[in-house]
């Protein structure tokens, strides 16, 4: 089969490919062709024996969704968005990117699909953003999406076009939405909600992190290597056994950033938790108290969606997967 | 002040215009200017002392939202849309007019916004039809929008799409969740909803009307009038007082086809309900069973939006605003 990562250079596209890569097979059938396409160019993956077409492609140029889908892969994954951060500085360009681009996306599919009947799984990140405050917690899965940033109407009208698509028949879709990415890789960011990665990954190895908020605020977080298994398991599943609700919210680990601080001190020791040098942020706080707590993922847990349960594994996850596998 | 009408050619659009004519004013300022706008031209009002404006205009087409708004009105009704069943037999124009016409008007509005600080109230007519079953009875307010056709999912995006406009202050928008309108006026229409008037309409004047549900079936109704008036009240509501989520689900009678009847029986006897022919047809009623039965409306209820609370009242309000004010 044939697969297209779109924004497979980001964090989660590498991951996937990487993923992707070493199972060779999604489900039953064998992977022979990966095609990887982002504003710049992805890397190649290495040990892939099939067919590999790296991409520099901007979707929200009209055009290039219909050139990516020339070849009619089988299984669409559609991560590619600038972030929140970006999207809410510059509204035309979140409008241009997240939602025309997807609409481009779409749209060459269902022209596709009235020429020959093609008919892609097209699986597609959204985000928790979608939910604005108030918040219940835990967020039932019935409760309306009213966001309160550009980024998540965004992801929420792609939701909604991704479910009218799929029950007019022009493709199959699944809308995976993501809890927050903990631990995420690399460097300290700007972004907001960097410092919930921030004050386990330093402290790991021996850096010291900035905690801006308070110990009793709760958030809802997944790690990279679930949140990768959260998008395989969307190109897997019986998409008649999800219904005509194509958009679910991901199973997570709802946790306070004190019960974050203590699975550090678990598996790491107090010298790592010493690290964490708090600076209150007042702004940092106030945008905190809109972020969802955590939800019930009833639905998701019920069509195999896993996540872990503990923070202590997050940790671990970590470990194993960016610091090969013991901490120094 | 001036008040642009968007759709004003349409049977709400056209009780809107005689509504403010009447009226002379919106709250406590006095309507010195009237545009009219539709794909036909409206008719002009009459007894209206001040400027009026007749527009032909496809919302679609770009540059026509900018013309559309290049007088600055002060207060933009936004009715303009497809219908349901229009929306679903052609895809590409569904999406053209209801969304891309709004988001074009929206975007003029941004683009005003930002030469000269533009920020006018836009008043949406959304829909019930942004739910889809299965749903509970009675609806709350916090209940997700999982339409299920072009239409529905159409409304849901403009939702929030002027929730995020609003948001951004490009203007002040109030997005009105309309019941389904009984009694609506005219000759029956192919409108699979249309028994719902027909039953009422058809018999109050001695004609036959078909049934094509059983009497169990339940949903949410109101008279134009009150869908005029909650036009109305969402021109002149303080937007502080609704807060970051715009669109509301407006109150109304939730009322099963029994009722319905009954309350014909009530007004004008059992010679009306004579004239209910039952001819079953599995297809409507396969639909009816996933139209929302009703709703708490808690939300609108507070902002003061008032609907009527018998189905003889709304069948008294078409009696006065249509058959004279008595049946023959």
């Amino acid at each position: 089969m044939h697969i297209l990562i779109i924004g497979a250079a980001g964090m989660v596209g590498r991951k996937l490919t990487q993923k992707l890569v070493k199972d060779g097979k999604l489900g039953e059938r064998a992977i022979d062709a990966l095609t990887l396409a982002d504003m710049v160019t992805p890397d190649a993956p290495h040990g892939f024996e099939g067919k590999v077409t790296l991409q520099t492609a901007d979707l929200s140029a009209p055009g290039e969704a219909a050139r990516l889908i020339g070849a009619r892969p089988n299984v669409i994954f559609h991560l590619a968005a600038i972030v929140s951060g970006e999207a809410e500085l510059d509204f035309a360009k979140g409008y241009r990117i997240n939602l025309d681009g997807t609409r481009y996306l779409f749209d060459a599919i269902r022209e596709a699909h009235d020429v020959d009947g093609y008919k892609p799984r097209v699986v597609f990140t959204s985000s928790i953003a979608v939910f604005g405050a108030p918040l219940p917690y835990p967020i039932p899965d019935d409760f309306h999406t009213t966001p309160l940033t550009s980024y998540g109407t965004q992801k929420a009208i792609c939701e909604l076009l991704l479910s009218d698509y799929s029950r007019k028949g022009f493709f199959d879709g699944i809308g995976i939405r993501l809890p927050t990415i903990c631990i995420r890789p690399g460097k300290p960011n700007k972004a907001a909600s960097g410092f919930f990665s921030n004050i386990l990954r330093e402290p790991l190895v021996g850096q010291e992190a900035v905690l801006p908020v308070s110990d009793d605020v709760r958030h809802w977080h997944t790690s990279p290597r679930s949140a990768v298994s959260f998008l395989v398991h969307g190109a897997k599943i019986d998409v008649e056994t999800v219904g005509p609700r194509r958009n679910l919210s991901m199973p997570g680990l709802s946790a306070t950033v004190g019960e974050q601080i203590e699975a550090l001190r678990r598996v790491a020791g107090n010298k790592a938790v010493a690290l964490i040098r708090r600076e209150p942020d007042e702004m940092v706080m106030r945008m905190c108290a809109g972020w969802a707590p955590g939800f019930e993922a009833k639905r998701a847990t019920a069509l195999g969606f896993e996540a872990e349960t503990s923070f202590d594994d997050i940790i671990r996850a970590h470990i194993e997967d960016e610091l090969g596998g013991a901490l120094q």
